[in-house]
């Protein structure tokens, strides 16, 4: 059997992951942005019909997951597994969603790499022969993030300078082993990320937070398969905003790569031209969105050929930094190939 | 290639997984109980030198991971993957240890059945010939546990009946593709449980909120499979406790599965016979240090040769009971097989 592992971190799939299927949405603030046409489900308010904000988020997960799956031409039942997280305290978007699909559950934890490390454990999942089907999710909530990360909203707590806005959204994907002609989505290989800390404890600044994570995934990609940034049309990070991905661009330049003509940051790019939306976006429905709208939207049309996806999370905990600890990070990045298929 | 997905949940692997280190640890509490010979670690005191339980904590899952790849006789760096996660919100103790370990991190959430969850993942990582190595872990720790979900310890809040006390403790195993000959110990196969939840809203009864889902996990891995009882020496569960045990083995009955005479409980266990423990140990750290404790060692003695271990998590929120949900629940099972090897 071939080795799939090389280099410490990365994996090379023995054939291309199927990407069958496919959903995003976003939230009011984000569909004001450039991407709408692109998200599949505009969600009209913050609580969309719900009681509370959580509920609001297990919603968007939920409706999230099951139009993937419908777009895939499936039911619930046909996926083998839902791999699948989010941001707040014991993953409830995800764990309740799960309840009410009734699919096999496996909760992650990456904070905002979840769409990463989700479709990173979905596409071995069926590359491993253990799935015929493996949906991956995530979902974040500007509202529920807030209150449980900084302050809530109600209380209109002015932002600093480095602050981003928790993207209200989420996004999910079908992995199968073989595709359909119009399926031609595939994930090729993975790098699985180590957490980094650079020693950020502003849980106002992630971008700085994240951006040593993003780097030292992408720089052990590149290191494990030989690659370059040339090798792909764009290398987009999820959520490190516009300070945090002049940083990225900024140390990458320092290590003898440059990233600044294919890098993008889904972060940046929600909120472009979005008044009072700081940074630009983070949580991890940002780069889920981003990525099951927008960006594959683009392969899909043949615009991109070959994409470097590389969620980025802050491991912030309210209780670890009044303990007087930094934020650690990771990133886990995904390559996403156009297959050779008509579309 | 053969197919490894059987039935809708479950996995047989193509070739045995070997569990070619491990080491467990436990609290002052737990170490007062019968198991206390069968722990690698015996932590001397809630804080263990640390600040904060939190720290402690971290400590534990650390050490223990350490010390698991010391009994492989390998080292960190060896490692391909950590697969682990714990109870703290954005598991700090998997998180922060990552950081000090510098293994690539896959971070999981299943409550307390983290410890099954990361060993169907990392087996699924080793069979697929993602990784040569990959290590499991989880952690718990009374103190933090209980000023999370429930009360800090420092009130002195008084304890229901049905109550049960998180372990301090942990557990992790290193897992490979090919096992040297002290290494009789392989996963052989696995089933992924669904989220079930029949409406217990008490945090204090988190026996009663798991046995539905173990007796769900167990039910499909042998309609999955065609097993029985009669096939595992020990249909051992993480931590549904006295209440949640005895609950089980009704429900089964009700169903026609007689479990009585080869279920036992890790909860039940770690406390058999201490004062003042109520209902048994909870927390992902239970199954986890009784596992990689006492019942591995007694599998390495000969005295048992298939084991399912059933682990279970309650998704446990504070913010969702509080929004008057109730806590659904979620159990995997994890085959453990005696090797003809010579041990």
């Amino acid at each position: 059997m071939q080795k799939k592992h090389t280099g410490n971190q990365t994996i090379c799939f023995g054939k291309p992951v199927y990407i069958v299927g496919r959903a995003s949405a976003a939230g009011p603030e984000e569909c004001k942005g450039p991407l709408k046409k692109h998200f599949h489900i505009c969600v009209p308010d913050a609580l969309w019909g719900e009681e509370s904000f959580e509920k609001a988020e297990q919603k968007i997960f939920e409706q999230t997951v099951k139009r993937a799956i419908q777009s895939a031409g499936k039911k619930p039942q046909d996926m083998d597994f839902l791999v699948g997280g989010d941001l707040l305290n014991q993953i409830i978007s995800a764990g309740y969603s799960a309840r009410e699909l009734g699919i096999p559950f496996l909760g992650i934890y990456g904070a905002c790499s979840t769409m990463a490390q989700s479709m990173i454990m979905g596409a071995m999942l069926v590359d491993g022969n253990f799935a015929d089907y493996a949906v991956c999710a995530t979902s974040s909530h500007y509202a529920t993030a807030e209150r449980q990360f900084r302050f809530p909203v109600e209380l209109g707590t002015p932002k600093t300078p480095t602050s981003q806005n928790t993207v209200t959204g989420g996004g999910a994907c079908v992995l199968a082993a073989s595709g359909e002609a119009a399926d031609c989505l595939t994930i090729t290989g993975a790098t699985v990320g180590c957490v980094v800390d650079l020693g950020i404890k502003d849980a106002n600044n992630m971008g700085a937070a994240m951006a040593p994570a993003a780097l030292e995934t992408i720089l052990t990609h590149f290191e494990d398969t030989g690659k370059s940034p040339a090798d792909y049309d764009m290398i987009v990070t999820g959520d490190l905003g516009t300070f945090g991905s002049e940083l990225l661009v900024d140390m990458a330049n320092k290590m003898g790569v440059d990233l600044s003509s294919v890098h993008q940051d889904c972060g940046s790019m929600i909120f472009e031209g979005v008044p009072d939306s700081c940074c630009g976006g983070s949580g991890c429905g940002c780069g889920a969105a981003v990525l099951n709208g927008y960006l594959l939207n683009r392969m899909q049309e043949g615009a991109l050929q070959r994409l470097l996806f590389v969620a980025t999370g802050a491991m912030l905990s309210p209780t670890s930094i009044q303990q007087g600890e930094s934020v650690p990070s990771v990133a886990h990045a995904v390559v996403i190939e156009r297959s050779n298929v008509q579309c």
